[in-house]
């Protein structure tokens, strides 16, 4: 089984090409401001996201043996979804919002065949401690994080020293449910 | 402030690099078959044993800006300890043990200046799906994890298919509570 993915994630790629299957990644162009616009609760916009790449994608063209992954990652705090930050500014403010609470990562997931497709959402819960300024201003100055939705990356410094705990899939947060999507891979009937 | 390291774990000494702090290692030679014959609850080993290891090193040495930091991590099925296994069999008949169901990973972290230590325990539920033969053999002939208490890294392709969720901290399974120790040097007064 071959799988395409749909992503220029580093993150995605390098997890998703520890699974062992073939890889080969493809660009799909599709616009997110068209389904984010539209009223749907929080928790499925993921999902949505995930299965309208997938379906901006001309999966007659697949060969037999392969299947097209797609997925998109949505950072909720409450009822509000957390973008990329598109500043210092809103990286700062962002990472302010997430300290001393817990939030929610949902990480939704399509796979798909010619016609058709598995369609799979992971949440995580996020609890972050209490992040001092000095701390936030140091991560957002260093690290970038400006490629990441909710203005974070759990594995670098300021998720080893500012998330105290976690409920759910570590890699989920990272943008790949990799034990679910290995799981929906592995019983893929085409 | 600097830190001694007292361990010889690879994933420990790469964590706390992260953290910023400058770094020293250094190795203390301790029995724990002495500690682990005793009776004590499983929950508590961890802690007594990285206290011990500490308290079996000269403190009254180091420097005033320096602190020695030990820790123990215990894999806990129901009330068992797992160690490393001995050989290949060990190792699959406790990747056996641990498939379908929950376990803890309880790491004790020392931090002990001349005179004075903290000391605590981090623990982080793991649940493990359930897992084929033929993947546990693969693991097991691929990977090798005769250095690793419960056999297995949660950063390896087992852990990254095979773990449904944990609670807590990932890095605590991973052998070193980031989060938690960072906090504990960042209120440190020695």
């Amino acid at each position: 089984m071959k799988i395409l993915l749909a992503s220029k994630s580093p993150r995605r790629r390098e997890l998703l090409s520890q699974l062992g299957y073939e890889l080969a990644f493809v660009d799909i162009d599709f616009d997110e401001s068209t389904v984010k616009s539209t009223q749907m609760p929080i928790e499925t916009t993921a999902q949505t996201l995930a299965h309208c790449k997938a379906a901006a994608y001309d999966t007659s063209t697949l060969d037999d043996n392969t299947v097209l992954v797609t997925a998109d990652t949505v950072v909720a705090l409450d009822d509000k979804a957390l973008g990329k930050p598109a500043n210092r500014d809103e990286a700062i403010a962002m990472l302010q919002s997430l300290s001393s609470r817990a939030h929610t990562v949902y990480t939704g997931v399509c796979v798909r065949g010619r016609t058709a497709e598995k369609l799979f959402t992971e949440a995580t819960q996020v609890h972050f401690r209490q992040l001092s300024d000095g701390e936030i201003c140091y991560y957002v100055d260093t690290y970038r994080p400006y490629d990441k939705a909710g203005a974070y990356g759990i594995q670098e410094w300021i998720g080893m020293i500012g998330i105290e705990r976690i409920e759910g899939d570590y890699y989920n947060v990272m943008g790949l449910p990799v034990c679910s999507l290995n799981q929906a891979l592995a019983s893929w009937s085409l």
